[in-house]
């Protein structure tokens, strides 16, 4: 495992075989945790073929094993506009938790009624970092951004129809928010903002 | 005058002798005002040599004589993230008071301090149509299309740097919007915003 | 309900076990009605298993059930360049009288023969809001912008092939209309329009 | 000369000795005339120094020399929809001119305002083929299609700002024309615009 | 018939009936033909149904009824680079013809071996109108329209993969090419090529 | 100060009169600092005027005054490419230094040559956040990111001709890195850099 | 055979008819061997019809035979970073060695971890040409550019999701590459790749 | 001396004094020669500052020091389209030299005129590899491509105006190319067209 973090596999564009096999080896190198992302029935099953303790959730695509995750240390608060962002908010939930971190999540903190946003305020302001998953316009992250001190990761999604473009609009009003202290992942990377703000989590407890 | 409206003039691509030629055209014609927007100092004169009454101002780029405005009716609040946009509004409170309404205006409430937002906030509820004014990720046209009833449009201003791509993020962060009851002009149109506004505010009053 | 406005719920994205928890809780919050938009069948039925009384609209991919409706006010006049408008049409026609307006629809004018447009004329003059709907080139909406005094929002449509790009060509032909009294909503965004545009007619009558 | 048509030259990264060199070169080769187009007073300049019977346009920055011009056949009709388009305009008036062919044309005759083409109209409906000339959303281009029956070339023009994009969205608008019979050129293609129309009014007349 | 022109319909985004119901119309106002384009099995027999009489071509998606057909006048050549761009080059064959006019087609005509295009030169050069049909880069375009005297209208194809971003790279070369006398239309659009190409070739002849 | 960071100004799109008075505003309310980017001579002196004791860096384009810095806290460790993105570098160095962290700043790391980087690792190794900042295709972020196992935050610069696009090539190619624990902040947005890096190495000392 | 090297056929927009039509054509011209890409079950199936001794590969799409392929001439060395890119790999491999070359290849050399190279590297600098194959953000052909001394010709594939953009973000870093001596061929172009790496490698020989 | 290439400085972006510093610290390391590429008369003087025996090029915006260049081995072609590419022309033919191998040049070999590319021909088809620098649509790279057997490495350029889009028209249609056995380089990038072709030739010599 590079960097002491341990390697994910995308599902997409690899056979069953070459999943299990990758799998098998990150096993066999005493990996702590194998995750496998956009990960359909039969690539969630190859997992299991090599790994009989694997979990999964079919809406968020993940099949996952967990074998010796790090004792969790810090917070991350991850919160989201809406239901339909909740494939990619477990994503990175996942990745965080197998990391060794706590994570609280809100979802249906839309901006469009901002007084939604209330009741997540204060896990908000207690996180050691914030998660921000918004498709759409993703005003969300600006919100959030300029509500608390820690530091917070924006992701964008592809939530959204018309000139919402699969997520580039929020990608771009996300890496142009006005708000300091907002840094910005792939869309619908789930994986990506649970392993930084998992990293900054850790270190910071 | 088409549909009851004065006409205007981008002065960015005509002479002065086109301007002072168009400007005394609408006159004769017995526009109840001229506006001329995009003006540098030449195409300010210019429409001062056929209109001596003529107003300006200069950052705004804007050239203006009020003939036979008609008496004001219904307000516009127009509110803006920062100083940066001050251009923008102006030639939308120029463009709306030129119409014949009320405008009240309401600068630096950006979205990174929500609580800046709270001061415009009465006006904003009062108003029988509402203008945001804003660059970067524009998310104060999400938020301010959270909190009011009444018509909001939205004007992408080209402020900001990198990803802001000259206006094109915060033009498509407010047309996809989460918020209802928000719709969009043009990139730096504050004419074509003060248009529409009064429109909704005279027939709302 | 936020502002005074019912919310609608987009079903792309969201289970059928979900629209219905949002439909049931909008409704016990006592919504005065509940629209879901983008809706598969499986969608609607959704809605039908918690509101009986629901109505829809297959083409135009919508559910939805009117409780307590406010007494029409204002006319919101709707106009597209062709029968495969169609759905977005009828999503704004619902949301508009939905919201309490009363609306009038002319498909079927095309610029390409402008005089197709006539038997529309006295209808769109009379509106207290113009919706205009087209894709292509969109060039109805500079048409329709040109001839009527009453504020004008433009839907820009994905109908269309080739350098159409989904509605993106309408969506920029619209925006940077020369007509003034002209704002735009995302493409497609039948809701958006029949919410502006019915808070425009109300406040109007 | 290729084609029977006779070359011209770009101006623009061209250095002044390379213009009289070419020019010298094609009126060697017995060109029918030489046009410099994108040419600055130092390019017009070397124009003048190989031909001293050399005319030229300061605003279409133009330079041409007419040694053997074939006699005029055909007419084409050059439409455009405001004065900003004028050099796009001229560019093409003058290489239509050159071709040999009779050229007719209407500036400002915006679509905001339909009954300004009013005007134009015999002389678009006479013509072999019309060239349509806008910047903004161009919808003239779709609203003139739909009118005539002659073959229609369009031009769209970087006149605008915002979400024009440099004549971006003209390009798209007139590309996804509605109106059957249209075909575009580059952005302010005056001179590729000039040189099809008159082939096409040539051939007939 | 608009400008003496017949109508065509666009089979997507529409119901069977809607287009029984249209073509119905265009025969009643007694349309020299009527053409169904982007047109699917159901679309074809939709036509066939209120007129037996019905051609179409399948691959081509293509439905037609010929009624009263002028007299051919005038010839256009078709030429193309690969039997992948053949759909298209039907559709501008059978548009053309159905107004009226001569069609020689040459495919298989690639640049890459320009030795390819020699067999198709007498007829391109003795054609009034040059119609090039061409996806990938489109170099063809150029080397034809350096090649012919005649007016060469250019339709980029939607063939290839990668980067050539659905015809967008062809539209892109086709529109900026060197060789003057050329226009273009949409991607895909064989319609408006027949049509633009056989008014140019009937007012030839 | 908002969340505790003291407010940065934006001197592009502002007057001098206006940076004076919004640094003016800012002592008033005891910022601990206040940092004024993308400021020319102008606009670095209208900081001095109100704070005699402000410093400049002409080529990184800012102005800033230190009042009550907190002590330093962690170590961020900026690396990059080349000596022509040392702007980027500086304002995000300044900013985090301002926030109260120590810096360190390796240069001249570019990838094409990797043995480049080796001085830099162990400085890398050891501090709680990196910067990696680069333009051209920004590889570096990914060679960075294999290496480090701290939170990684990236900025795309503007350097860079042909299709580097203003750092937009730089900037995809950061969002999509395949190493894990990167996170992306605005083009040439030093100042974003340097704000979330400080939050992250002092929650982290 | 243009150019002594052999034909490929696109099997995309073709009907199996076609294909075996120019297979057959290409047989009959006494080609080397003939190539067909982006084929499914039934292109293949139509090659095999023709020449009973093809040979193919699913995963990749590929059916070829090998008639009379030149004695192998120098080497390629092909090195791509993972196993979902392995199809475009083996399209570049099967390419060059139907031209007669000798073929290395490594997959798996992920740039996040730089140590996964190491094994490729005495093949890579051994070659005669270089083929670097990657999706995402390409990275690795920077590195690998900056490590060898022969020609590289990289290949972005479309592997990835979000700002992948189907491979464009990594042509995008492919092309503004600061290694020297890359240049790259289209978005998943194995078939191209293979084509010039191959006549490089010979030429070296 | 990176794989045992001179190195080259980028003077865009940097100051005199960097420059001087890189190019002393370059001539001490032995590298057998140094090019300063995007230099204007300042950073040219910087050079001959560190090496008084400097040549430079004003238009190509190129300053060179020639030390201890490898003998000259194999040929490199470099063809234009016209005189506007020039610079791009020069500064690849500097580096080729450079790195120690023949060149030869060909300007003005226009598609449009392809009997313009006739002169040219016995060169090409003699070089071990050639370079095809064209802007506007680029098509003299897919025509040369056709005729010639061996590696094409193209380099799009930024001239044109309107569509071309700085050069991204021909990097489209290059990367595009139908022609077999040409890659791309960087829109207006000499100096790596001119790498990798002297890489390619030395080698095959
Ligand atoms: N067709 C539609 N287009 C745009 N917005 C919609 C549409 N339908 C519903 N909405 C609104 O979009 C928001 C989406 O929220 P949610 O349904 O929670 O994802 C809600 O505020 C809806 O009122
Ligand atoms: N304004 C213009 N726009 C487009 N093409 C032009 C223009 N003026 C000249 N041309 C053509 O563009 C080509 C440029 O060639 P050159 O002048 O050699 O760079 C020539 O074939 C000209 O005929
Ligand atoms: N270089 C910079 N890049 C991005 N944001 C900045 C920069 N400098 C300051 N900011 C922030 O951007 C916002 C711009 O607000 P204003 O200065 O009022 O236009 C403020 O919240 C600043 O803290
Ligand atoms: N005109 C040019 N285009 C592209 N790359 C260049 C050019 N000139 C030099 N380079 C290379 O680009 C890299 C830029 O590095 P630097 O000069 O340190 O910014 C170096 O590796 C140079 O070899
Ligand atoms: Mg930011
Ligand atoms: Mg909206
Ligand atoms: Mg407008
Ligand atoms: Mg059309
Ligand atoms: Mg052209
Ligand atoms: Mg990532
Ligand atoms: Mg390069
Ligand atoms: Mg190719």
């Amino acid at each position: 495992a590079r960097q002491g973090a341990p390697e994910a596999i995308v599902a997409e564009g690899k056979t069953p075989a070459e999943i299990r096999a990758i799998a098998q080896a990150l096993l066999d190198a005493e990996a702590s945790s194998v995750l496998v992302t956009r990960a359909d029935a039969e690539a969630r099953a190859a997992l299991r073929e090599v790994a009989p303790d694997a979990q999964e959730d079919e809406r968020a695509r993940l099949a996952w094993v967990a074998r010796d995750v790090p004792e969790a240390r810090g917070t991350v608060a991850i919160v989201s506009g809406g239901t339909s962002d909740l494939p990619v908010v477990r994503e990175a939930q996942v990745r965080a938790e197998l990391l060794g971190t706590n994570v609280v999540v809100h979802v249906d903190a839309g901006v469009a009624g901002l007084h939604r946003l209330e009741p997540a305020l204060p896990d908000l302001k207690r996180a050691d970092c914030v998660v921000v998953v918004a498709g759409w316009d993703a005003a969300l992250a600006s919100v959030v951004g300029g509500l608390v001190g820690a530091p917070v990761i924006a992701v964008p999604t592809s939530t959204g129809y018309g000139a919402t473009f699969g997520g580039v609009s929020a990608l771009l009003a996300m890496i142009t928010s006005c708000a300091a202290g907002v840094a910005v992942v792939n869309i619908d990377d789930g994986f990506g903002a649970g392993t930084i703000a998992a990293r900054i989590a850790r270190q910071s407890a």
